[in-house]
């Protein structure tokens, strides 16, 4: 059942008679109405009313409005405003672009702009790769969405995508100080979305791809792999893979289990399935299983998507048929990506002993948490009011740290699981139990450990700059090691 | 004859002995090779030596090393680092992305990310205009560039481009308080260029082109306007142009003419001279004559370029023909945006009493100024070391300040001449005279007035929204007046 959240959250400002019983009154009706009272500021007192700020977190926008009215139909009580805190926090967007450098004088004006910018467009010039040290191409990410699946709404556009969009900036400096940018495109056909990247990527060190439908987000982060000298990580895919399968990790650690030894069911082959498969498939468990909505995928269904006929052809060694629950009786481990409500409790009671299930649809998981946890050892969801949430904010701060710092190329599997592996071993043995198999995403060494471990891997494969700070520079002299970002 | 500035600063450390004449020694070495000393640190101080920076300007970046070579030279001392001051300012990029909002607990993150952004989202969506309240939309510009015609650098392409936009970007905030974010393009094909900025456009409140060759600039601006919602400004045209006629305005208050008894000489039919004769057109000026590398631009000629048959047709109301001499004799102003040394002191000898010459190719002007000033009343350039720098940052960042503050779907040249009156006009009686017919970049009041009077002017033609903070809103309530950025 849900509770009043601080998603949806109002203050109000009333005026009240100054009555000794006014503040009680007020705050007794917003809570017979269900909200919640998370403060009360009286922010002007006179002879004959107050004024006050009472600000509660309510179930819906439906009710938040059902809050202010109760409090309306109060003898003596006038509503004069009612804000919306969540609006608010958006008002004139969540980031901004400011200068790193001083511009106080004209001797400042004459190092970062004219004259003396030009001798650093003739180095660059001469040496493209120099981009890297003496622009913010060394730590700026496009976040590029068509706005055709955002959240669980679906194909709202560009415009409503970007609010989406500049969170992860957000995000992405909070969490790894990676200057990021939203870049929402006014198209949704695959040739002009990949054209479009292309074209503005001389600007960035990386690419992440946000909330573009399935198939399209396949052909179109392939083909930019393809054309670009910069890493392209599709979120949806690749950062919940990484998330997944470090999660993975911990709770067999904590079920004593041997990945070799498991069969592991993933529901959902969209963007997110499909990844995780692909992903898995280096840890080489004994199978998985993919199912979607027409049940178990197999090579004799004869699909015709060549992503479906790809997942077919690397999975399901036994070639079985059936439905989810056909597929879940006897597996190790359940990770579903897909819709709400597919698996009941008596499917995880089929599983064998010591089960594992992730829940991921969001918001309403594939299984109530409460009811998978009558049969399973260890439940996951995406949700922050259950206990292992898996939020790919685990991992795309970290990636893209990790792959700016070592002036990567491109990503590779490899690195992948590098960084869900970082993530997983930030839980150390102490702490590691049923209820905690993932760090906090408030979890600062999260971040850190991911980057260092993608550096590292980045430059064991040579797809990074073996010499990320130096060698082959047309830049004056010896200080490209003096980058601080 | 030039001099050593900021824009070629060195910083050597050398080691020295820890003589009572090393200091001497080093500073009259740098001396006699012509460089200037700015600063001299001692960093370390032992018994057998002294470690100092010796931070000096010169005159190119060959120069810097003869400097320290130099002092290489004297006995005892050794060179350890040079450091290059401007490259140095570039290190890792000028400008950065930060976040505006808290995100330090789970409640800051269910507020600006999920689940509390989706509301927003679902409110842009219904009405996207609203896209300019809840996001960055509301004070976003793009400063977009094909990397075809930079500075005086000529077709360096986009990466090599992305320190000056950088530093444009910079400007923007620090003049403006708006948020510029860098648009490098990988292609120079007109229509891609017009299609990726369409593509991109849905994040900006306006689009700001810059350093794109002339004749392909005036049909990329020409179609965007037709295509975007958003304001499209060429700052090489339009800012040059609002520049010049704001100067225009206050030289011709000294000299006491009127524009409409002058003949104005313009040299140069690229991207800015076309623009000022466009703008100029709206003074009424008693004739303007165009120049360009086959002297007088007249019907006569049979030029087959769009732009000089448009600037034909509207110019040379006498059928006027010959060389730039022939132009300038009799006239009252001349304004070079071409290329250095075309003018002689004998051709402003020529020109009416009370001549006005503003000599604005970059880094070299039409004429040497002090050899204008021998004839003219009035002398303008676009370098910083002589009097009345014309610089465009007197007009860019206040132009988009003002267009996103009203909301602009469009700028018109009405809002444009508003600029230059706005600029002109924050030179008062008392500052005003032969030697400061502009403010200085520096000059706060500038970008202010600007913007006042682009808004002002926006808000009358009704080319931005009537009400920029009210109507017509789906937003929650009352809080759309709540802005702050």
């Amino acid at each position: 059942m849900p509770v009043p959240g601080p998603g949806y959250s109002i203050t109000v400002r009333v005026e009240a008679p100054p009555s000794t019983t006014a503040a009680g009154d007020l705050t007794s009706a917003i809570g017979r109405a269900g909200g919640v009272i998370t403060a009360f500021d009286v922010v002007e007192s006179h002879a004959d009313r107050i004024v006050v700020d009472i600000t509660c977190n309510a179930l819906s926008a439906d009710h938040a409005n059902d809050l202010a009215e109760v409090l309306g139909t109060l003898p003596g009580v006038r509503v004069r405003k009612i804000s919306d805190r969540t609006f608010l926090v958006h008002l004139g967007g969540k980031i901004e672009v400011n200068s790193r450098v001083a511009l106080n004088n004209r001797d400042d004006l004459s190092r970062a702009y004219t004259p003396g910018v030009a001798r650093v467009c003739t180095a660059i010039a001469e040496n493209p790769e120099d981009a890297r040290r003496l622009t913010i191409k060394r730590n700026a990410v496009a976040v590029v969405t068509d706005g055709s699946a955002v959240l669980g709404l679906g194909n709202i556009g560009p415009e409503a995508a970007l609010p989406v969009m500049e969170g992860k900036a957000a995000l992405f400096k909070k969490f790894a100080g990676v200057n990021a940018w939203p870049v929402c495109l006014d198209t949704q056909d695959t040739e002009e979305i990949i054209r479009a990247v292309e074209l503005i990527a001389p600007v960035y060190g990386g690419i992440n791809l946000e909330d573009i439908a399935a198939p399209r987000c396949f052909e179109i982060e392939a083909r930019l792999r393809e054309k670009l000298n910069i890493p392209v990580f599709h979120d949806d895919q690749h950062g919940t893979a990484i998330v997944v399968l470090g999660a993975l990790r911990n709770a067999l650690r904590v079920v004593n289990k041997d990945i070799a030894d498991c069969r592991i069911v993933v529901c959902g082959v969209g963007a997110a399935g499909s990844a995780i498969i692909r992903l898995l498939q280096h840890k080489k468990p004994a199978d998985i299983i993919a199912v979607d909505i027409d049940g178990i995928v197999h090579t004799g269904r004869g699909d015709t998507d060549p992503n479906l006929q790809s997942i077919a052809a690397g999975t399901n060694k036994d070639g079985r048929t059936g439905t989810l629950s056909d597929a879940v009786r006897e597996a190790d481990v359940f990770i579903g990506v897909s819709a709400p409500n597919l698996l009941t409790a008596d499917d995880v009671a089929t599983m064998n002993t010591d089960s594992i299930v992730f829940a991921l649809a969001n918001p309403d998981p594939e299984i109530d948490p409460l009811e998978a946890q009558k049969h399973a050892t260890i439940v996951a969801t995406g949700r922050s009011d259950y206990p292992n949430q898996i939020n790919n904010v685990l991992a795309f701060p970290g990636v893209f740290r990790g792959l700016l710092d070592a002036h990567a190329h491109k990503i590779t599997d490899e690195m992948m699981i590098a960084a869900s592996n970082a993530i997983a071993d930030v839980v150390d043995g102490d702490r590691l139990n049923a209820s905690f198999i993932v760090p906090s995403v408030f979890d600062s060494a999260v971040a850190p450990a991911v980057a260092e471990a993608v550096k590292k891997a980045a430059i064991a494969s040579k797809a990074g700059d073996p010499e990320p700070n130096g060698g082959g520079s047309s830049m004056p002299w010896s200080m490209a090691d003096d980058v601080d970002y």
